[in-house]
């Protein structure tokens, strides 16, 4: 994040390197997941107000995101290109830029909104059970932290798709040119892939739920409605990021 | 955390629920220390000024620690008997106070100093390769929620503590009329069940680390060494804040 600069050695365009970082956010976000779903939906934190007005009118989530994303902002966390503020009015850094030797052209793709709306309307009811359990705390930090890794997540697609397109950068520049969303889409999409993640979402969730239901004498985290919350939203706004950013990117 | 009373129905002092508080605790300081030895030492994240004097003094680690323990402290983190600042400038809640039905005395036991030393100048170095990778910023946000999991781990000692007093209460207070510490740390031993937390975090940090290390390509991280730090520095930590609480608590 914010203070980091890619090694000298890294080539970030690299389908191996961009696996590997994919892949690590996947484990942050399963253990997000298995973290979060020992609470109850708990919407109370959702709502603006709902925990007192004493919070100027931001949910519980809202205020604990805005004052992360706050002092992250203050420490360059949002001058990196991979990563994306879900906040609009943060402070300017206190230290220092960095100059980032990014491959990616200068965009403004940021699809933050929709993942926040998604991940309160449909994932939270999907994957916990319902009614408080009055862990508000707890669940609120838990969704700071997995909104962050699902925004990294989503976004990274920009470095796939700068990827692809100087893999077969005719295609794509006469799709871009066109303004082909559909076509777009398609080209992006690699389904034997998408299998691949939605397998190793699968696996990695079945073990690690068993490890920590084992642990608590509980029943495991469903792996199955991991692998769905890949399918039907992560992989679908991944692609989405990827599609924005090439309808962005210039041509030659 | 913060805005959490216990559970009508949960009895905070059953041996049940303590074990299955502290083995989700170490569910999520296995999986934190997974992900913070990808990144090296980062020494400079440690280092008052490290980052330049913009922190006013502080170090990254200090800076974003302090920052997160300010505005969760707005939400009545520390209100709760479970939670324990590493400030102590910390602003007052928004909220209205929240009631809590604590088993625990009132006592004033904090020993986040100390498991501060020991993590950024024990552990850290044990755990991370040295060097600089200039992945600061990621390493000291890990950083944050470990000391923060670790801090939670080792004062659960105060339930463990209170319950061990309650079923041996002649004994305890005894050694607590004699300030016998020695006598006290004994008392507190309990080695086999030291041998399945140390055995349970090996198996699993085993389980997590070949799984994320074959997703990454890498060496998986060494379950040996997570044993290590449950011996040497965990469990040790949370015996003694169980001493500390019990000559702080109350004699009939």
């Amino acid at each position: 994040m914010s203070v980091e600069t890619p090694g000298a050695d890294s080539n970030p365009l690299s389908l191996e390197n961009i696996r590997s970082a994919l892949a690590r956010l996947d484990e942050t976000i399963i253990f997000g997941l298995i973290e979060r779903v020992q609470f109850c939906r708990n919407n109370i934190i959702y709502r603006k107000d709902g925990l007192g007005k004493e919070l100027g009118g931001e949910s519980l989530v809202d205020f604990l995101l805005h004052e992360t994303e706050r002092a992250q902002a203050k420490v360059r966390r949002y001058t990196s290109p991979d990563e994306h503020p879900f906040f609009k009015d943060l402070p300017a850094p206190l230290l220092p830029p960095l100059k980032y030797d990014t491959p990616l052209h200068p965009n403004a793709v940021n699809i933050n909104d929709r993942l926040r709306a998604i991940y309160e309307e449909e994932i939270i009811p999907f994957i916990c059970r319902p009614g408080d359990d009055r862990q508000w705390g707890s669940s609120g930090v838990n969704d700071v932290l997995l909104l962050q890794a699902l925004s990294k997540r989503i976004h990274y697609g920009k470095f796939v798709a700068e990827s692809k397109y100087r893999s077969n950068a005719a295609v794509f520049a006469s799709l871009i040119r066109t303004r082909d969303r559909a076509g777009l889409l398609a080209a992006v999409t690699d389904a034997s892939m998408e299998a691949q993640v939605l397998d190793r979402v699968y696996h990695k969730t079945d073990t690690y739920g068993h490890e920590v239901g084992a642990a608590k004498g509980q029943a495991a985290v469903d792996a199955a409605k991991v692998r769905a919350i890949y399918e039907r939203w992560i992989i679908p706004l991944n692609k989405e990021v990827q599609v924005c950013y090439l309808l962005e990117r210039p041509l030659p």
